[in-house]
């Protein structure tokens, strides 16, 4: 798959993952530079090329003079993410019932790999799925994030709470989120844009919480959701 | 200019804006009912036509079967922001220091009209506008809470400061968020999607805080940022 823009690129040379080749906007300035010298130190292939080739490349337009030819992204067990938990003081994991918008799971990834949570769990179907522009609406962090695909996100809550996570729900009815304990392990799930937690998803959950609202609109954009409910749950972790 | 998408229109509807007709998709379903019966109510005409004109009427191509025609978006004045609070708390005001992309811009308006901020400052130059796009994203926030357009951010900073609020600008390497006292009169300063907070900008404010951060990317997305600490904020002064 290809990764363009500089900061996921840069962020790309920051893993492990493999690396067919980069090529790049001849003449271009700026941090490139420190792309092409990583590059080269890894024994990646640079190829240099006029602007009008890296356009007909570019999957968004949006390449910022750089597009790397890496492996398809790498997705994780939701049995690695539960196994693996990156903080003394409990599991944190963020499930998204059906985003639909690149803009958001970019942005969701970016809020858990920043509030340290130790993965984030995808539904096969019915979302946006790690694709090019995720990974350059994320800025790299679903190269430093674990993401699991699952086939039923229900199933994955019922795995989770047997594994001793409180399953926290996002949605604008619930209890108030600042009255909650959300220390130990927990999981927090975030809905679509437009319809919110499914059914059966919210049901499931152990609690529904809500950010309190002040204005005559009652919902934020998901992923600004997801972010202020992350930073709550961090503020009493640490 | 035009309102597109049905959320969207459904805010404006209930705003006293002027709207000089509403055009609908024949045949849609869903909330179009209930756009069409208080377009209706409040003497608005609706015009319906076949898909393919809404499509060419269309600034996005998303309209979701209906565009509504309105006056063009009416900006506030900072001194309004200022004189009307809305909580007894304390003024709560949010600047964008140049912020270039329009989902980020109506997030941030999502954002402040949800957490109860009275007002949005942007600058009249190298920002994204209060336009179309930004109004479809924001889902009609933009309606609901103020946005006053300033000549020089930094003389809108002197004039809060001057006003009795403490301005805090969010960056990356300031004073942790959660040691700090957010109530009373407080401005929140945020900046650009890849510049961060001008140099100016950052000097004139009270204090420079920060999220905390366990990843290795360390930024998050502009308005996901200005939502958590916007909702920290609301925390503190309920």
């Amino acid at each position: 798959m290809k990764i363009e823009g500089r900061n996921a690129v840069l962020e790309l040379l920051k893993t492990d993952k493999e690396i067919e080749k980069i090529l790049m906007e001849k003449g271009a300035q700026g941090s490139l530079g420190r792309i092409f010298a990583e590059a080269r130190r890894r024994n990646i292939r640079v190829q240099f090329a006029e602007k009008a080739a890296l356009d007909r490349e570019s999957p968004s337009g949006r390449h910022q003079g750089v597009i790397a030819f890496a492996a398809d992204y790498a997705y994780s067990e939701l049995e690695d993410i539960i196994a693996d938990k990156k903080s003394p003081s409990g599991g944190f994991v963020i499930l998204c019932d059906g985003m639909q918008d690149v803009h958001n799971l970019g942005s969701v990834l970016r809020a858990a790999e920043c509030a340290g949570a130790d993965g984030v769990v995808i539904p096969k179907t019915g979302s946006a799925q790690v694709n090019e522009s995720v990974l350059r609406i994320s800025e790299g962090a679903a190269e430093h994030v674990r993401v699991a695909r699952v086939t039923n996100l229900v199933r994955a809550i019922e795995s989770l709470q047997a594994a001793g996570y409180w399953v926290y729900g996002l949605e604008a009815d619930g209890e108030d989120i600042y009255g909650q304990d959300l220390t130990g392990n927990i999981a927090l799930v975030v809905g679509g844009e437009d319809s919110g937690l499914k059914r059966l998803t919210r049901e499931k959950c152990d609690k529904v919480l809500s950010l309190p609202m002040y204005g005559k609109i009652n919902s934020l954009n998901a992923s600004v959701a997801l972010g202020a409910a992350c930073y709550e749950a961090v503020r009493q972790r640490r």
